[in-house]
């Protein structure tokens, strides 16, 4: 049984990941700590694995008590910087068979649609991405996206594939955002929660890889993976991507 | 048997509607005319019905010549204005009996696509449009979905429902062009032909009208719809649109 | 505003439903009685709208006590049967003026769904019906795939319309079941809720037409819409379906 | 420039593929050979890689002419089995350096399709397959379905992975036909070609794969890319299997 200690278990996330460690047959649940919890109450002895859902203020901080406990973290909060990654960095170095995990999209079904968009574009003639949000959203087109179109750019660039063609004249405000070459269009509409899809064209065919998060719920099976990743001792030192976990 | 003459027989739609024809068991192909061809060819003996598929530049002289001849006529050309519509209206006033039927769109999936957004669209807080096309396409956002987009706003007025919710700040360029309120984008894809989705949310449901044409044959069944209308003899005069003869 | 009690509002349709109505500007939550509560708590004086969403065992008594108590209800719970009806419509026939309002679906997506895909049939060669739903039900196909089925075939039917097209020779298993003609597929996959998809094709075109209920919540459009249109006073006696309150 | 002669080159696939090498930038179209021309007109002088889009009752023969001649070869024709497979190895033992290139399947999307589920069915709780073809196919499901099936399957096993959960009761006509543990679905309509769809869930997520061969034209990206590593005279031997060209 892996003894797994949740921070910020009672934020939103924090109580799905909660619910998520308490289903699964080989975690066992330990410490649920919020804002105003020492971290006194986690040690190797009771934690094999923290979780850390939180705010971008409070994140490092927390990784940082933790590493310096001896404990491994997975980082599900946002707000990562390169000079906050060094400083994580930092830390590991001075606690040799500690491991960090931080990933900026937990959903298994993003982190391949975008493995897999980057596999395909250099076949493809043509690529465009759509992503659909709830219309709540502030930023458009979403980090997810402009991701994928850079990932789309590089596979066409690696390919020697030249621009995406496009005779288009006049009208090009409906033709999406152009982001490193490639039309990313975003949809708001009331109902849905995070989607996206690739289309890739090449004269008669068309390939399509959509990936759709209904809910919080939708990042529970990552999450789960990178506590059994980490978990098994094997990772230590900084990691990011939840493609490192996937076999790809 | 319904006798069917082919005007501009030879183009590339022409030649669809010379199969599409030749193949329905109610019909019989009789005259087909090119550019070079004198209309004399034409007449109430051996034709029920002419189709007109040719150019902007002639299709409203065809149709003259046809009327004045008392032969009623389906029109695919496009670049009907309405001085134009005026013309053939005078023309009909004076052949009783005759009828022109003229649409700019005979793709059945596309024409009920549009009717079904404007019977949905009161019922959904959020409606957005995509259309996708192959890349030689000139013109961007397609007529077919500016003519969506009025009609699901027209849907929404009549309905009391104010603008869509959109919590969008900055990057409004991914979120397509807004035609009447609505958003709409447009997506360029080797390998597809005319495409066009619905996108209609309220929370928690979703419902999406989806309209493909995949080559010029989508629009035959719209065709063989209008020649059999029309034969029928019930309708003269001028009438516009498909939707005149879907029972909707 | 109008004022609605919610009977079974511990459940957990009912708790969506007493949010539904405290969220709505137009309403007013009054009473919420569950199965230990009694009637006389629910008056005339305090609830314009009761909205029933119980057990099949208890919803008849319920509907009954309401009715002999003059108010009108909106009734979500399942289980009706043309006997249960009949008991109502007797109860309705001695207090004139009250209303009673049963759905089998409130999702209008689904419902126009079900009812676009009766208008277009007639305009098809081919028809099939996917639906798609959590791995956790029993029953396949849905009722409302079912239901849908019967629409398209009648529809065809009228339109004089012969069997669809299908040259499969063996291998009938992975055609789906065929329900009235027409053949119906069911999808079971984790992470789904409840999703219709109507597929209609001609020579070279397509019609899609899909609704998603992503959650409970995508009954509360349809729920609210009956609330209102009952409290208008406009309908008594016994409504069945949602399609009755929309403007088809 | 690659000097690339047809074999079969006035059946359909033939000329789609004339067409094809025609429109090739980097390509040459040298012989175009029917039923009944000699071999003889082709050499390696006027031929780098001949395509051989035939039938199955001759396409063995062709194959063993052409390597006798020195010449590789790329072959869209069907009917291929271990025992013909074994002939073909053994005429190349003959002739050192010469290729030959077999593809059950030459539109990349599907060829994709089918790798990429295989990478992401390890990560999913649920899986099933749904292919659509237009209504004169005899066979269902498809053999790609099937080969797509078995391939979710394999990666399912390797992970550890139970069977997909179904609680479904009765009515399992409506479930599809189970191949190695997984649902496949086959949808017959008017106006499709060739479609896969896999579908991928785990509690509040989906991943969707999905390819559109919209008609004979999807096969040329592939077949031009298999001439195009024939080219190279890297590739000697027995080849089966797009996949074996592209980099994944």
């Amino acid at each position: 049984m892996i003894k797994v200690s949740v921070i910020g278990a009672h934020g939103r996330m924090g109580r799905t990941v909660v619910g998520a460690v308490d289903s699964a047959d080989d975690m066992e649940l330990s410490q649920q700590l919020d804002a105003s919890d020492s971290f006194d109450l986690v040690n190797s002895g009771n934690t094999d694995i923290a979780v850390d859902f939180t705010v971008p203020s409070v994140t490092l901080n927390n990784v940082l008590e933790l590493v310096r406990r001896g404990i491994s973290v997975v980082v599900g909060t946002t707000g990562w910087t390169d000079e906050r990654f060094e400083e994580v960095r930092k830390a590991l170095a001075e606690n040799p068979g500690v491991g960090v995990f931080i990933a900026p999209n937990f959903a298994i079904s993003a982190v391949l649609a975008d493995h897999f968009a980057g596999v395909a574009a250099r076949y493809f003639e043509s690529a465009e991405v759509i992503e659909l949000h709830h219309p709540d959203k502030v930023d458009a087109p979403s980090g997810t996206a402009i991701h994928t179109a850079h990932t789309i750019a590089d596979a066409r660039r690696e390919a020697g594939l030249g621009s995406v063609p496009d005779g288009t004249q006049g009208g090009m405000d409906s033709r999406g955002e152009v982001v490193d070459g490639i039309h990313v269009h975003a949809v708001r509409l009331r109902g849905l929660n995070a989607h996206e899809e690739v289309l890739l064209g090449n004269a008669g065919e068309q390939l399509t890889i959509r990936a759709d998060s209904f809910d919080r719920g939708s990042f529970m099976p990552g999450v789960l993976l990178a506590i059994r990743n980490m978990a098994t001792g094997a990772h230590s030192g900084l990691i990011v991507g939840l493609d490192s976990f996937l076999d790809l």
